[in-house]
């Protein structure tokens, strides 16, 4: 293990996910975002079988701080159950998982004094 | 560990990948599906490296029943030998992961008497 | 635990994927790469929030030999940091997974006397 995770979520738009890509980068409970789509998601909704259109956002984050970007994500998002699934990545390379553990360190502003 | 799985497949058409998509989801061994594509596979064969466009297509099943979707997978896939492999989903948001569990559990139809 | 990874890598270009994509099949030291994009990417860059175009990059490779395939990526890769993580494929199909542990294994050449 690394201490760091992938998480993945689902929407219905691109501009949807460029938003919900942006947005935990932001607010440093994820280290970067990829999105991609459109992908064609199939579920059963009221006891049909449905097709749509969805996009994708993969984020990078510190396995010990997972609650954040989830309640980040859940708050951000516009559907009631958006799907938001996570899984370790157990081998990297040490630079890039030191890169993602300093983007995701709040940076403390100047001391007033 | 959540007790649910990502399982991945790909396979040569956006059509195939849409019907792979479909029937573990209609059999209730996987709660949906994503596919995506066209993807560029490389890989070696005879002795030489290929290239070919493919699709892949991405499910959540439970880990407790993995031989299900495997096996229905397999019957459903025309390759030989296809791409059938799969991660634990280590972490995940209530909500969506108890949705993931109710849609492969069976409706038991109404009793007749 | 299969004994197999899936390692993942991002590069800026269609053909800077391809060209990674294949060097680690020829070398043996992944079984095979799928290559898809642009998907977009968002970090934080000097402070600011950047958004770009990448392609990703999916190899399978043995987890005992994960170094192999992380030394050649390093080398080949155009970025100074690149993304190089890996996740553990938890299960799979068995002659899949068989074919993946025959594509990197070396096969030695024949004897000279």
């Amino acid at each position: 293990m690394t201490g760091h995770l992938t998480v993945l979520t689902t929407t219905d738009s691109r501009e949807a996910a460029l938003a919900l890509a942006r947005s935990p980068v932001e607010a440093r409970v994820a280290a970067c975002a990829q999105a991609d789509g459109p992908v064609t998601s199939v579920y059963r909704w009221e006891g049909e079988i449905r097709t749509d259109e969805e996009w994708r956002v993969l984020f990078k984050t510190p396995a010990a701080r997972y609650e954040a970007p989830e309640a980040h994500l859940r708050a951000a998002h516009a559907y009631d159950t958006p799907e938001i699934i996570a899984a370790d990545i157990t081998h990297g390379s040490d630079a890039y998982l030191t890169w993602l553990a300093t983007e995701t360190t709040s940076t403390a502003g100047p001391l007033s004094d």
